[in-house]
């Protein structure tokens, strides 16, 4: 008991990993104790005079502020509009709060605002309340931003509808916006400029979910990478997934720098793909609709939702091997959104 | 033009005063330009399939994070639940998002989500949505935490609703939570323990606006104090405030020690009181309504509204002379919430 009270926030609890998963299910969950937030999915689904509404919040805090394909801005409202689309809802309306530290250049703060304006036209949301915080300097850095949004919902895709022998399809390539803040970050240069895939996906989505029952559920692979919401997924089912390395699209130039750095892609955020757990008869008609799109032309079918291992994931390498995929234990990288 | 882009962001670009109205009057809304966000209320009050809901956002900042009184956890529900309260709606629903600093005490981040918790109980309110960050030391002070909320709107409480001869209310005695954080934070002593006012005020005026038509408005003076909402109002409004100085109530520990500190209770931040705008004749009646209430026992009639002057605010001093009682220009305290 002692030993509890001695212990510190590290990195890793906002990993998206295993230690956030734990933090969050013994130490904050227990407290509130209601359905909505134990489900712990991308948005609540809550009940609003009748009709379903879909709620969900996001604080970023990535760094550098600006980056190849983004920036926070257009980071936090795809953030919070792809955790709407992927729980089965339209997004209507965002909150923006900005905590901005002191002595911030006024037209970067504008770049930004301009960033986050433009990005609720491409999505079709609008910011409807908003809040700024300044601090003195040292007290954050630069600048932090929340979205939260609200969803009409068109679709209640609930894990519990996920059956053995459904498919798993991936909306395109992984490990571009980790690899891209990473590559800025740390001023490493992989010979190619990789840019981070931070887009909305209401357009790919919501058209799909429209005309197609056979899919039942869906997630953003964020923080933690894909083989950590797999294992979300898996884990929240109770059943397994399997997922064929070699079926998983990713770029060349993403597979060598990860291989230069000693990292594994399956473990890097995404900012603009989405996980599909679809009936299996509907899955090749599925990819070849996403791949009409410009942003579902990489989609594919990486795996197969199976009754054993219970709550894991299981990689079929492409050296003919099989290994259980874990969550994300440690922090490789902070502060990518 | 050039000088512009040289222009840094200011501690009082935080303050709820002058600067602040100016930064998002001419950087934030015209980027946006939609209706709900032009209102600047407390809660956008939004069309969700036919129903109307409130939203709200704030982010909290305050250093100390426990202070006398509250805490940033209290405060963080306090203050969403008070937003939506005051822009007429009964809260049903909050988001919850955590930024970190790594090495913070885990079990001072337990003390506060138990804080959470339990003022969520009180005003009947869940938390069903969340997010955390963990940014390294130094990238952000302890803990700053973002609260947005949804409410079922009870009555639309418009501000041109307003007419001259409405009489304006404030539910208690001012300038409570500005002073009890500055103490704190400055290790002052006042000789008496100056106590945050933090509470939500569902209790308070909920059941009110359900009984009493003739409250037309409401706002909570949180940064900028009583001064600066009333200018909101006023200037909102275009119609004129005029404030009896000696109607205003504050305690005389807090009076001793705005004069020890050459400060001026009226633009010090509240937490736990509201404005009301309402018809002159059931005034009275709803003071004593308020009064009947523990959080309403020194609510009273602080003055009115008049045609002239236009948008603006006048102060009858307790020594017989009269003013303008502007908003707050600059910051005197940063990190209030």
């Amino acid at each position: 008991m002692k030993e509890e009270k001695s212990k510190k926030i590290l990195l890793a609890h906002g990993s998206g990993g295993q230690l956030m998963h734990d933090l969050i299910k013994n130490t904050i969950l227990p407290k509130f104790n209601n359905l909505s937030l134990n489900k712990l999915s991308d948005s609540a689904l809550l009940d609003f005079k009748g009709e379903e509404l879909a709620f969900t919040t996001d604080s970023f805090v990535v760094s550098p502020l600006f980056f190849r394909g983004g920036d926070i801005g257009k980071l936090a409202v795809c953030g919070s509009v792809n955790d709407l689309v992927v729980a089965g809802s339209q997004p209507l309306y965002l909150s923006l709060a900005l905590i901005i530290e002191e002595g911030l250049d006024y037209s970067l703060l504008e770049k930004v605002v301009d960033s986050i304006a433009q990005s609720c036209r491409n999505s079709g949301v609008k910011v409807v309340t908003g809040d700024i915080k300044v601090v003195e300097k040292g007290a954050c850095d630069k600048l932090f931003i929340n979205t939260s949004g609200i969803g009409r919902v068109i679709r209640n895709l609930e894990i519990k509808n996920i059956r053995v022998k459904d498919k798993v399809i991936i909306t395109g390539r992984i490990a571009e916006h980790g690899l891209s803040i990473l590559s800025q970050r740390n001023g490493i240069d992989f010979g190619v400029n990789i840019k981070s895939d931070c887009q909305s996906l209401e357009g790919l989505l919501l058209p799909l979910l429209n005309k197609c029952k056979a899919i039942k559920f869906m997630r953003d692979p964020t923080r933690g990478g894909l083989a950590t919401t797999l294992n979300e997924i898996a884990q929240t089912s109770g059943l397994g997934i399997v997922i064929d390395e070699t079926s998983v699209p990713i770029s060349s130039r993403v597979r060598a720098a990860c291989e230069l750095l000693g990292i594994d892609p399956l473990y890097i955020a995404n900012e603009g793909k989405a996980i599909m757990v679809v009936e299996p008869a509907a899955a090749e008609n599925i990819v070849n609709r996403l791949r009409q799109q410009r942003l579902g032309r990489y989609a594919g079918i990486i795996g197969s939702i199976t009754r054993e291992p219970k709550a894991a994931v299981v990689l079929n390498t492409g050296v003919g091997t099989s290994r259980i995929l874990d969550m994300l234990i440690s922090e490789s990288l902070p502060r990518i959104c």
